[in-house]
């Protein structure tokens, strides 16, 4: 059983799996890639190498857990954390821990190995969101979690050990520091200003105008004024709602388009980039709030983070937000 | 002149850099090997390759910025931050920013191109941190800056890319969010308890014994409770201590030995693996506290950093702390 440890200065949590029986030559860096298409445990036919499926998108007549579905919602073989379990808190010494209770699934999001997010069918790309969302709606019923994280890696670099295209999302028994910071953050703005920070940030993206990237009815999509890394994107519905799951069926074909949109300026300025994207949500128990305004962060993994960046949490950014808007605006 | 820009949400601050003449191609991940040992700008004849130094360890009678020194210290020659300005608050639009002034420095530890700390004379390893000391004493009294932080990159997969050991000290006219999170997170601490976390964690270490990987009468080595990578490993000074820079002899040649014999150990159980290690410190312009406790952290570099550790904050560990400590001690 997974453990969950905090840390008793800033108070984060981590995840210690308990491979007690694990060798230090496990530890070292994987340098091999793991891409033989043949056996990818993702592709259509090999349904049977991942555990049962949770939810499937298919036509009418198709079998549980065989070939035919264009997306495939599953249990990680290999979870971060377990779903069958009580949380229990305690005390370990000075510190503290619970189980590590959650749940973490994959979401495979088309049956084609090597198809892009640029390149799919925009109905196929809404199919995700849709996913995504039915996902969230479930997990949000069980009372031990208290967040789901959805996250993408693409590209070795960016983490993924597949390349099949799939995202993944993971809930957890409290709500992860990023986010906790990220809301502390957005209430205090909203103390001061009486509005929400989300908001008055797509309001002077829009005034200024240079670092917009892509931009509909119900999203916009720009380069944040301090951007960690070169081409961070965010993408943010323009009418302010705290939870993604609430999204609608209209505000998924403007995601859907706009996300698409960018992934084929991003794959024309840079060559297909690793990158990792993730969802920031309202926490499940929290109620509809004036102050916190759900999005996704798209962060390309060009620059290396290293000692100082881990270090100081301030990171160093050779590509202005504005030129890099000029770049992808010019494809 | 490198710009530092407020995110609105949390204040982290970033460095944006303006070379506004880059081209996409110059931001793809970096894959070749730098490390054409003649062409070395740290190895001794090729001073001439670097900015003049700041200060050098080396016997009577040598010429500035020539061999025969032991340590060197010089400006970075492609600088994060410049130190030739000064600060300039602004507010743009809603954002806040301020021009990029810092000092960024190197610190080549060893004349010899592939030393490693773990085999470098212990006297020489002590000349490292008393040149440290002589740096942050000296940056301390520029009141433009507000925080130092030190850290160092071993191995390309840590972010080196020169790999003649060095170090690098980067001078911050603010304190950068992780320190502040961490200064925050103890001073609650201490109004909560009245002692020190970071005093206690080493009681705590104490006691439990398990997780402790070097100690002499002046500092202790373990791997946190809570460690986020697979060997991760604290250093802290047994007495309680705020600045770093207040560091003196007896204590050098304690952290000086106690690293030594910790990078052997590392090497011993990883086969040299890339690392990371930073120096957390109290911010220059705080003055002793009961609550900050100064200490090193070092993080090997093992496990790949993706979509869910960017997005909740929350690491997954697959080596507890326990296990990691008792492999090095094997050694």
């Amino acid at each position: 059983m997974p453990e969950l440890r905090r840390d008793p200065i800033i108070g984060r949590w981590v995840i210690i799996a308990s491979e007690r029986n694990a060798r230090p030559s496990d530890f070292r860096p994987d340098t091999q890639a793991v891409d033989d298409v043949s056996k990818c445990p993702f592709c259509p036919g090999n349904e049977a190498q991942t555990p049962p499926e949770i939810l499937a998108y298919h036509p009418p007549g198709r079998e549980k857990n065989k070939p035919g579905w264009w997306l495939r919602v599953f249990p990680n073989k290999y979870p971060a954390l377990r779903s069958d379990a009580k949380i229990k808190r305690r005390g370990e010494g000075m510190y503290d821990q619970m189980d590590g209770v959650g749940a973490h699934e994959i979401i495979v999001e088309t049956p084609h190995h090597a198809e892009h997010l640029a390149d799919m069918d925009e109905k196929r790309c809404e199919d995700i969101f849709w996913a995504l969302r039915e996902r969230m709606r479930d997990l949000k019923k069980d009372p031990r979690f208290q967040y789901a994280l959805i996250f993408k890696n693409h590209g070795r670099a960016a983490g993924a050990t597949l390349s099949h295209p799939h995202s993944q999302l993971i809930a957890l028994p409290m709500v992860p520091i990023r986010v906790k910071q990220e809301m502390d953050g957005a209430k205090n703005y909203f103390n001061y200003k009486e509005r929400c920070v989300f908001c008055d940030m797509i309001r002077e993206e829009q005034r200024f105008g240079e670092r917009i990237v892509g931009e509909n009815s119900a999203f916009i999509a720009f380069e944040p004024y301090a951007s960690r890394f070169p081409f961070e994107t965010w993408i943010l519905p323009k009418s302010h709602v705290g939870h993604f799951e609430r999204i609608e069926k209209e505000d998924i074909a403007g995601l859907a388009g706009l996300l698409k949109d960018f992934m084929r300026k991003l794959r024309g300025v840079l060559k297909d980039p690793p990158f990792n994207y993730m969802i920031h949500t309202t926490p499940f128990a929290e109620a509809e709030n004036t102050h916190y305004h759900w999005h996704i962060e798209i962060m390309p993994k060009l620059t290396q983070v290293a000692g100082f960046e881990w270090g100081s949490g301030c990171y160093i950014n050779p590509v202005p937000p504005e030129l890099a808007a000029k770049l992808l605006n010019q494809l």
